[in-house]
């Protein structure tokens, strides 16, 4: 157990030459440990046998000094336990990061040596398992092929010669994946593109945290939709980016307004999301996309593509990207693996030029070295085998029908209160109410039902919008229905 | 199939008042796609009754236009495998993403909208897999309990409730690793903290990050040793910092430096490995600690403090690090799971204020929104069991055993060129050659017996010092003496 426990010897200073008796010292010296707060009420002390060892003393002083302990109160004996600091001893708050710090109450003054994030998450509520929990557009995860990923995982941990191929492995993310992704990428979206070109990231999050971060400084100018994927805006934000909104209407975000804002200033990013939209959903058509090339060429302005919902369309086939067209590297293509599989899951990965990638795959190393790249082997593997591919397609055949049965449940019973337009892909509903219909409200008396959905809050931040997203993919038939029925019970 | 096919029907236009058949126009507009790149030789056009569907045209239109392309040259028929491109056709060079920019040449000019990464990893060479590869300082994965680990998240993955608990995680990391790591890191350095005290990161190298851009503004300076862990230095450099390097003797970084330096004006940051010190492994001894917590207190800088080598003694125990003292706040301590695991593992965690925790977790989650929640679960069911404890225990004395070997075969055939220290803990012996010896040289060599080991240029970045960091925690008995012995024969 000597790991678990404290270095006491190094922690008990003991003077053999002092008049005080050896035990005594012993006991004096976990005492100190106890009054100082490096050891808690019900902290089980060594073994006599272990101490022994430890602090190099004789077994018998040991016991001695516990028993003293005992004696005074300090510690008790606990049956056939052991022996444990007394749980009657008043709570020492713990010191090392500071009594107030500890609670962060907002009375005592803080060290102001750091820089609060400008960014307030709405608080995660409490909740028992079991309940029915309404995301805003997640893939069910119940139907993904996580255990085949776990069991290629486990066969690669018994190959001899996985050792070294792991340390072969660069930080711009495991070879068999980039190469897969480029191979798949080229096929579904005419990307045309090779290994060099792929980076594979924990998550998209980080794709679109480290190319905004390449091109990004204090000051610069991102041209973003209004309403727009909130983390995205609040990163720009973190990394001292100047956010210009721009409308987002039916057809996707306003390329007018962005050629008025070229004439002006070329922005230093444009962050677009062809489809769908988060969190209206809407698809930027085909002529636009066609008039934002012209404009990336004409002013020279790099953008981020994130195209984290090409995979996932019910009806007519999706547009290739902005990617897909000549645009000499100016375009930084990113998507979503974890919208493929699992929100647990964390893959994504950004595709641009393989100059762009090697730089990216640097600062990718200062910020998490590498990923876990038997886990992405894995997956390359998945997506060798098609695998990958046919999970899409079920999910796609799945999610097209849930689509289908939850917009008519919503058009049944919430049409009253809620707006909506059928989405023609992607995993969940932009509803809107009206600016007087209270969401909160709306959010409070479903949890009295055992139902969690967020209360739009997040993406009022930047419109008077009272909107929210319904994430139906994750929803089986019995959860649509509880949640639909419940939705119209409390509703008025 | 159709999801791995392009969108052919959004691609070619068919114009029905055309006085070109619709057959030649599905041929015409599948060359223009060859054409422009999107599609390239050897893709495998869809069978005929897929692309029918597709196309929502007549079958024995698509046959016409297939027949076509094949009697022009453009399509061949590979037995029953189906239609291809032709092989034979001249590979047009992908587009997109620029023909130069594809293949990074440095002789055509690249857009320059983004910034270049100021550091430069060295090249990965090529391996072939059974090679051996002598690593600076990993653990041996071969002997962690990742299969246990596998085996928890599948059983998790079968939790009705685990979907529900999974949407409460935070970006925090998952509430059960926080508050295992809390007791754990309670219990062997008296941190005395409680859950709300840890971020889990995705790697240590995150938590570093992470720590240092809520500190860092572009000019603030850094004080750190000379030498360093080098993705540190690199690091806090990106985020616009000065480093102040300050040397790094037997006892660990001179504090005596560190106050003439505060005296003067303090720094932004202190970035210090108590033990054992990367590359040289030194440890911080108890005195500089207490020295280093005074000038804390009195000029009030923050401290980051790597501690990641902490669980890994083999003869003292470890000394208590700065983060147990009382410091109010100003120590931020970083540890890693991936060094107790293995490299692939990516888990580390930043112990600081429930203040900066939650700050901390908001910035988390603007670079990778959430880790693998299910996959920490099943780390904090291992700590929670004590499998984890047990694992340590288990590789320190493994490692113990490694360390003496590595040493006296090391002490035996190559003290004539090396100088080393036997490392009191750790997984990493520190060699210095004479400043005129060539470890490239070495490495050559080694490398045509099929041994690669880095050339401890990555280490000579900032100094003159002629070393390299040995690994030996991860090299079993046949292994080591293969490398040694190899060491020994190619040595002069």
């Amino acid at each position: 157990m000597a790991l678990q426990k404290l270095p006491f010897r190094s922690l008990i200073d003991i003077d053999r030459n002092s008049s005080t008796p050896i035990f005594k010292q012993v006991a004096n010296g976990i005492i100190q440990l106890i009054e100082s707060g490096k050891i808690r009420p019900g902290y089980r002390l060594p073994a006599s046998r272990d101490m022994s060892t430890i602090m190099k003393l004789n077994r018998t002083t040991i016991v001695a000094a516990y028993d003293e302990m005992c004696a005074e109160g300090w510690a008790e004996v606990l049956g056939k336990k052991g022996i444990f600091i007394s749980k009657r001893l008043p709570i020492i708050k713990p010191k090392s990061f500071g009594i107030d710090l500890m609670k962060g109450d907002g009375d005592v003054s803080l060290p102001t040596f750091y820089n609060k994030v400008t960014f307030s998450r709405p608080p995660s509520r409490e909740l028992k398992p079991y309940q029915l929990i309404i995301n805003d557009g997640y893939p069910d995860q119940r139907i993904a092929p996580i255990t085949l990923i776990l069991d290629r995982y486990k066969a690669l941990l018994n190959k001899p010669s996985f050792h070294g191929k792991l340390m072969k492995e660069s930080s711009s993310g495991n070879q068999a994946l980039r190469r897969e992704l480029s191979i798949f990428l080229s096929a579904t979206r005419a990307l045309n593109i090779e290994t060099e070109n792929v980076l594979v990231t924990h998550g998209a999050q980080l794709a679109i945290f480290i190319a905004a971060s390449m091109v990004l400084k204090p000051g610069s100018t991102v041209v973003v939709g209004d309403l727009n994927y909130v983390l995205a805006d609040k990163l720009f934000e973190q990394l001292g980016a100047k956010l210009i909104k721009v409308e987002v209407d039916e057809n996707g975000i306003d390329v007018d307004a962005i050629e008025t804002i070229c004439k002006n200033s070329p922005p230093d990013l444009l962050y677009v999301i062809p489809h769908h939209h988060h969190p209206t959903t809407v698809t930027l058509s085909a002529d636009r996309r066609q008039k934002l090339l012209e404009l990336v060429k004409r002013y020279k302005f790099p953008v981020i593509e994130d195209d984290y919902d090409y995979d996932f369309h019910y009806e007519n086939s999706p547009i290739l990207p902005l990617a897909s067209a000549d645009h000499s590297g100016y375009v930084l293509y990113i998507g979503s693996i974890s919208k493929t599989l699992a929100p647990t899951i964390r893959l994504g990965y950004l595709v641009a030029s393989a100059d762009f990638i090697l730089e990216a795959s640097k600062l990718k190393q200062l910020i998490e070295i590498r990923g876990d790249v038997l886990f992405e082997e894995s997956v390359a593997q998945l997506f060798n085998k098609g695998d990958m591919q046919r999970h899409i397609r079920r999910s796609v055949k799945l999610y097209h029908e849930r689509r289908d049965q939850f917009c008519s449940m919503l058009e049944t019973s919430m049409k009253d209160v809620l707006q909506f337009k059928t989405p023609l892909g992607g995993m969940a509903v932009w509803g809107t109410f009206d600016n007087d219909y209270s969401i909160p409200e709306l959010v409070k008396r479903l949890a009295s039902k055992g139902i969690h959905m967020n209360d739009g809050s997040v993406y009022r931040y930047s419109t008077r919008i009272n909107g929210i997203r319904l994430g139906f993919a994750s929803l089986n038939q019995d959860e649509m229905s509880k949640f639909v029925s419940a939705l119209a019970e409390v509703k008025c």
